[in-house]
């Protein structure tokens, strides 16, 4: 995707000698990349979150495994490495499986050929996110399209009205994204669109990233504050909700960042499509309720109490919002149960959200 | 209310000299008092929201009127001060209605006596408020008793879980609050209760006031993002959630502070009790339908671009957090339909939100 007019990847290889990427913590004030070479510079990119999302820690996690047995591709140092690498964001189901994937392919390889073979993955894996992203982009599409025509019905030159929570863009992937991507699939077919981006509190990523993306090209948005969404529902100002997931059940419950349920409840009871696109990977099969079993994760209170922005001077700066000595209460996602849910939008398809039709998208 | 173990109200008249009131544009990180004499001083307080909250703006604009014609009580100068002081907050219906009153009590009255009937109105209008919030403290707390007793009942030394949004606190009165004095009155009864405080973006007046009322008051607390209360509604950790209203209608719509709808629809959803505290002077006889009928004010995209805060050397800050260039859309309410109201909880009791329950409950 572009930024000031240039194409770019969150992630990229430089002549098989190291790995770039965009420092994403100084997002939206300042654009910065940096170069990763040594597997200290990957387990730090990971680790302070200058790459996020699902889909990049694991290729990043992949490129470092990759790069980290460049001098000595022994099964003791791949081990330590990869033991190493899976530390900087125990969670991230993404990064141990592309760190897996990178191990099972050079397992049988002679050693001087390891470190060119788990290069070759870590591209492949990177190729396939890209892939992937803008098969998403292509199935969320026909969606968007459907529901703008409709509206065209009713409604001459009109403005198709998206919202969306948090980042589930390019900017968590390597490219396209996935709930932005049919967003930018659909700009580039010449649809009329204008999305509500939340503002996402605690961490602010939609106003950081989702905004930045947006801005950078050129796509028509305003940020909202999380509050305002069920006012704009309510007000036939939004047409469609397309948010992303952490972790689908297979039974079609989503878990996604903190306040995407309430979202859900609003979309339903006003009879507004609220979509989710997911790549099938994080649907989790062995899972049905997903109220009752997806553990939520309880983050630091620092997140609530403190907020970066800019100073007068230019300069980012961390403030404190929440009175001194003030408890905060932070869980970081939540989980939307199906019934709220109208469609999943993968990169196999679209399909309702229960069992058998997750199923037959899947195995059909 | 008490501050650091002394009892305080927002404002309060010394010595028919002046008045004095809490500064609360610095609140929670400073607490400044601050001395009103002239009639620039209270339309300064008004306007630059150093008090705030209908019902304490109303009063501070009634001393306002009594002071500034101190030293000439004659009609031009009384109608051009009303005049003045009114276009300090020109939508605050309480204003108008505090000025109205003094108007009308002074219009028959000797010049010479003019002064001193105004100050004793004002009193009378600073006392009334007490008392009204104090009788909505005493019927909210019959509802929070009814619930905490059907908790007991299930669970022995359980907690009273209540969930608020915004400031409805006796920051917003002379004393007592609206939604907040309920849990004032049920905390002296020895009702074991906690509070979940919304942050309320964009201007934070739950996390700025709301906690630090509570704080201030001793009562357990704890300020969650307002993206989280969906999901601690869907988990069991929500017994009641209780909210003010900045407008009501006459079949129970409740005109309240962006993203209460979000809230109501949560706990719609999750067979949670949902009750708004207001005095009945906040009921718009003349509205039915809220959601067609009310203009919801839009305010300044800056109230989201830029928060306040505490920096590193303790000095409050401003910082921008949105990208450069960034727009925002910034809803300053939302009405909550009144199938979504549990109950409202007045001055003169409780009752459904509906027109005959009102009705009899205004009327009866």
């Amino acid at each position: 995707m572009k930024i000031k007019g240039k194409s770019w990847q969150t992630i990229w290889l430089v002549n098989d000698t190291h790995v770039e990427v965009i420092d994403q913590t100084n997002l939206p004030h300042k654009f910065i990349t940096k170069k990763l070479l040594e597997v200290d510079d990957f387990f730090w990119a990971i680790k302070n979150m200058v790459v996020r999302g699902a889909p990049l820690i694991g290729v990043t996690g992949a490129y470092g495994l990759a790069f980290s047995i460049k001098g000595d591709a022994s099964e003791a140092n791949i081990k330590k490495n990869r033991k190493y690498l899976e530390s900087a964001r125990p969670t991230a189901v993404n990064l141990k499986w592309a760190l897996d994937r990178i191990c099972k392919k050079i397992h049988n390889i002679n050693l001087e050929n390891r470190f060119t073979t788990a290069l070759e993955e870590a591209q492949l894996i990177e190729k396939e996110d890209i892939e992937m992203c803008s098969e998403i982009g292509e199935n969320g599409l026909k969606v968007l399209r459907n529901i703008y025509k409709e509206k065209l019905k009713k409604e001459a030159n009109c403005r198709l009205n998206i919202l969306t929570h948090c980042n589930a863009g390019w900017l968590a992937t390597v490219d396209w994204g996935t709930a932005l991507a049919p967003i930018y699939k659909a700009v580039r077919e010449n649809i009329n669109l204008h999305v509500w981006v939340d503002e996402t509190r605690p961490r602010n990523q939609g106003a950081n990233l989702t905004a930045y993306e947006l801005d950078s090209e050129g796509i028509s948005h305003s940020v909202i504050v999380d509050n305002a969404g069920g006012y704009l529902m309510q007000n036939n100002k939004v047409d469609l909700v397309i948010v992303g997931s952490d972790r689908t059940t297979s039974i079609g419950d989503v878990c996604n960042k903190i306040g995407t349920y309430l979202k859900a409840l609003a979309a339903k009871e006003n009879n507004i499509p609220f979509y989710v696109a997911l790549p099938i990977s994080t649907i989790d099969w062995t899972l049905e309720d997903g109220v009752k079993t997806i553990p939520i994760e309880q983050r630091s209170s620092d997140e609530v109490k403190y907020i970066s922005g800019l100073d007068m001077n230019g300069e980012i700066q961390k403030v404190q919002i929440l009175p001194k000595g003030c408890k905060s209460y932070n869980p970081a996602f939540d989980v939307t149960p199906a019934k709220y849910v109208t469609g999943l939008i993968t990169e196999k398809g679209v399909c309702r959200p229960d069992k058998l039709s997750l199923k037959s998208l899947y195995f059909g």
